[in-house]
């Protein structure tokens, strides 16, 4: 009998923004594994397994996962938002990698979801609307002067910038050392979106400017995005504050 | 009557990757605006109006939706992949923005969607699995200096880049120019993948280096992922390539 493995993304929260496709392949599992949270957002079938375990346990999970599986069991791995973007694909086919006859015979796919800083835009209008990029503020992974000159770099690319997991009860400063770094080279009126729990009941969108940023209350939950010179926030008619970044890019 | 726009993102191409909350949307609209091949893919109910328009005239569609939603009706805006990534949300909030009295009174909302980017990336592994960026190719409405500058400095930043919009009949020696541009500035042998019409019944994914990557088939159909220094292919007990990114950056 041969075994799957399926990475799956669930979005930024509510059920409307799982897809039909990662629905079905949660419904297929005979196992879930995840982050407690994201477990806990789905009801278990007849017969189904959940496994929830820690969230610094990434790897220990992925390898978790191929041992089910290659014992014949239909596992699904979950995650918020996209699997592939900072979350459990990686850590996966880092398990594969390392151990390449872990996953023989084992069929494995990624099932993709809404990730944070689409929910977020769209939340807000279209703040992604021209070139961007995503960078994770976890220095648990790598080195703080990398993230620093990361940032550096793409203040001068003039990209929209998608802080992913900004700060922690770990690393409170993180994202005040981050606006220090973009300070240096963005203008102060540069645009800054605090979007929080996007799609929970207690979301919240906060528009600020990068001379202000500073004093925003920040979390885990939190995804911040620093608009590009274009970047714009425009007020409608009711008096409702939306922020866009326009398709054209003057030259430079 | 207070009208309603909502601009919508289908994703990549099947079914089971648009979201409920964007079905649910589009079943609640009086009238459906979109580039001719996003409407095509949807079935009207009865009493439901399609409009299909071409792919250069985003900002009349968007002058349009608002002008229907302002006679109160409700509206929807479809984009593939997700509106708010060069897409039709930025271009609403232009069409906003230029006349604002255009919005009075609408309730406007953007429904997020899976982005090619994603869909591509879950395709081959998680190449997306640490700091990346989005760059659009198309030099209709920025500088080609503009995206050579970005392509440049995301080098240096070491991101995972993924090319939206790489070649069109009207330009198809920009991908060129863009591998041409990487070549000074990343090693060879980086990775890089060519993800075409996914999700749909043609889809192909293919694993090459920047090396032999100009010899490849690239079209508007095509979403290009250019690897960073750590982005690596690796290949599975069955011969299955798998292509990642670490979640772990080296200090540099």
């Amino acid at each position: 009998m041969s075994g799957q493995l399926t990475i799956i993304g669930l979005g930024p929260g509510p059920g409307g923004w799982v897809t039909p496709a990662a629905s079905e392949a949660i419904a297929n599992a005979s196992i879930v594994l995840g982050y407690t949270q994201y477990v806990n957002r789905l009801t278990p079938r007849a017969g189904q397994v959940f496994e929830a375990s820690d969230n610094r346990e990434e790897l220990a999970r992925a390898e978790r996962a191929l041992a089910l599986a290659s014992e014949g069991q239909h596992v699904a791995v979950v995650s918020g938002g996209d699997p592939g973007v900072f979350a459990m694909a990686a850590a996966v086919f880092e398990a594969v990698e390392k151990k390449p006859a872990s996953a023989e015979g084992i069929d494995i796919r990624v099932e993709p979801g809404i990730t944070a800083m689409l929910a977020a835009a769209a939340r807000i209008g279209a703040p992604l609307g021209h070139d961007f990029c995503a960078i994770s503020l976890s220095d648990n992974l790598k080195p703080w002067a990398t993230i620093e000159k990361r940032l550096r770099l793409a203040a001068e690319a003039d990209f929209v910038i998608a802080l992913y997991n900004p700060a922690s009860k770990a690393r409170p400063d993180q994202i005040g050392n981050a606006f220090e770094v973009l300070r240096t080279c963005r203008a102060p009126e540069t645009v800054v979106v605090f979007a929080r729990a996007i799609g929970r009941n207690d979301e919240s969108v906060d528009v600020t400017t990068l001379a202000d940023a500073a004093s925003m209350v920040c979390d885990m939950r939190t995804l911040v995005l620093i608009g590009s010179q274009s970047t714009r926030k425009i007020e409608a008619a009711d008096g409702r504050a939306w922020v866009y970044t326009p398709r054209s890019a003057r030259g430079e």
